[in-house]
């Protein structure tokens, strides 16, 4: 784990901020560096398919030219809904590191933990990683949208 | 439910195999006419993203320039994975319809059942219809890939 790859998610999670949509960024690693990254698009692409991690999942495939991305990491803002869970597990990602923990969707710690199923039993992960910023940038944007 | 809308996600499943992918397809239905569909394109597409669900979806919020697909159904040959449960329960589709379990990846019955969890309880989900077929075309595909 490489707090550097957090900070570029959080950046990430800004930019979705500045477009209206619900700030959540995601970086996916291998061996030191970036190969995919996103953020959620979903008002944006008019898109349920469109959140951070499935965007950075899609952008690491592409780099790659493989759908495995065994030996990557991916770095989310946001714990995971039961989609983007269900996308790392496809990808065969083998470390998670989210930030802010989500009661209403997170599926790998809040509401249920897909990673303790057999399908996900070989994958790690880092919950609460620079969790006040990440939950910051979502209140902030929550009392915006009440104003 | 209407069994003609199973009958095309099974088309879809042969266009699958007939690329060499594991065949499983899906259509997503809206007063009473299909407004997208999809097969796993996995392999072709080198993207862990790529099942029969999410491209229909893909294609459905296309139709309809929107992420929700309220009101909509959606037809699969194979149980869900986590990826594509969490997919039908992000775009709000009130109605699943499946053929095959699938005792590996299966998130609607088989491994978990992702749908008894509150961010999906008005879901209404039929599993088993046209089940033999679905799963003869599963079956056929994994024999052939042993020889």
């Amino acid at each position: 784990m490489e707090s550097r790859f957090m900070t570029r998610a959080i950046e990430l999670a800004k930019t979705a901020a500045a477009h209206g949509e619900v700030p959540v960024g995601a970086v996916v690693v291998k061996d030191g560096e970036i190969i995919g990254e996103g953020y959620n698009m979903r008002e944006q692409k008019r898109n349920a398919l469109s959140h951070a991690e499935t965007e950075a999942i899609n952008q690491a495939c592409n780099t790659l030219g493989d759908w495995r991305l065994d030996d990557c990491a991916i770095y989310v803002t946001l714990e995971p809904c039961p989609m983007c869970a269900g996308a790392i597990i496809n990808a065969r990602i083998k470390e998670v590191v989210f930030g802010a923990y989500d009661k209403t969707m997170g599926c790998m710690d809040s509401v249920t933990n897909l990673m303790n199923l057999p399908f996900a039993k070989d994958t790690t992960v880092y919950g609460g990683i620079k969790e006040d910023e990440c939950k910051g940038l979502l209140t902030e944007f929550f009392e915006g949208v009440r104003k």
